[in-house]
């Protein structure tokens, strides 16, 4: 028990690293871009209170779950800009080396069990993964749009990529991509969307 | 529904300043000061792994919305130190004031329910309340023994006023008040806290 207890420290250590590890967002005001812990917890928050939304009825306490440890491989592999296409070639092998060491600092049966939540997240086939998925890609939506398109116009972003990268998002919410919809709508009259 | 949806998307934006709201606690690489939404991420995923230590049987759903929320109303009132003891004369009222304002953002249904979560956690006699009361006294000293006790050493901390702010852990989790309390004699033998 007590080196059971010692794994599940040393792993909850490990992931404070989430605290350090910048994504291109801004927060809603502007002052500064969010990290990865800031962006799950919003995320679990999102599911909590938008549960009502999603497509198919959802396992709230599994989708809240997996929004927490969705992006905990980032702690090696690195935050990947959604528009920096190099990046995004070479993810895939980076996260899942990340995986294996990261999950693995658990208890073999929370590895397993952990990493089944990340994989379902990645796959985005059940109900859950779709719901979780929809809130990671509407949450940064919204922060953009609350902070006058900051990171959109810093990575001059174009609505047609926006649009491209939410394709399944629907799937997850249809009413929150409305939602979403209409904000990139607003962005692209604003100037902070360019629109080819 | 769509004034729903409004009022819903509303609550998350102000939820964000939560990225802003700093803690006295450093993360556990000492580099920065920890804020509110980190802790609270940090608190759902200890609730996730570590509930199978909670003294009685809990609903996990239930106690991780409860620590995603018990912050929030520091959004008003700001975050008050634990050995604070003027801050802490007038931190109820305060409180009780952002409450008022911030959950009533949403839906009435969903303030309802928010609030709620909040007073249980508040009040401290559920199941779930006790352990999420036991995790989030734990957060902070297992940082705090990473960092080298770095915020002990900054507020000239002595281990009996850890001990005496920790008295209902163990209802919570004897477990981990037993983890814990390891940890402080070791930091007390380091120096890193006081003991008269």
């Amino acid at each position: 028990m007590e080196e059971r207890l010692e794994k599940q420290m040393k792993f909850l250590l490990e992931t404070d690293k989430m605290k350090t590890i910048g994504r291109q967002t801004y927060i809603a005001d502007g002052s500064k871009k969010e990290n990865d812990a800031e962006h799950s917890w919003s995320l679990a928050l999102m599911c909590m209170l938008l549960a009502e939304y999603a497509e198919e009825n959802i396992d709230v306490l599994r989708t809240m779950e997996m929004v927490l440890v969705h992006d905990l491989v980032e702690i090696d592999a690195g935050d990947t800009y959604a528009y920096d296409s190099q990046g995004n070639q070479t993810k895939k092998e980076r996260e899942e080396k990340a995986a294996d060491r990261i999950f693995h600092i658990l208890p073999e049966d929370q590895a397993e069990f952990v990493r089944g939540l990340w994989e379902e997240f990645e796959k985005g086939e059940t109900p859950e993964a779709k719901f979780a998925n929809a809130l990671d890609k509407v949450q940064p939506i919204t922060l953009n749009d609350a902070s006058g398109g900051k990171s959109w116009i810093e990575h001059d972003v174009d609505v047609t990529q926006v649009i491209n990268r939410n394709k399944k998002t629907p799937e997850g919410s249809n009413t929150l991509w409305e939602y979403c919809r209409k904000l990139l709508m607003k962005n692209v009259e604003k100037g902070n969307l360019k629109s080819e």
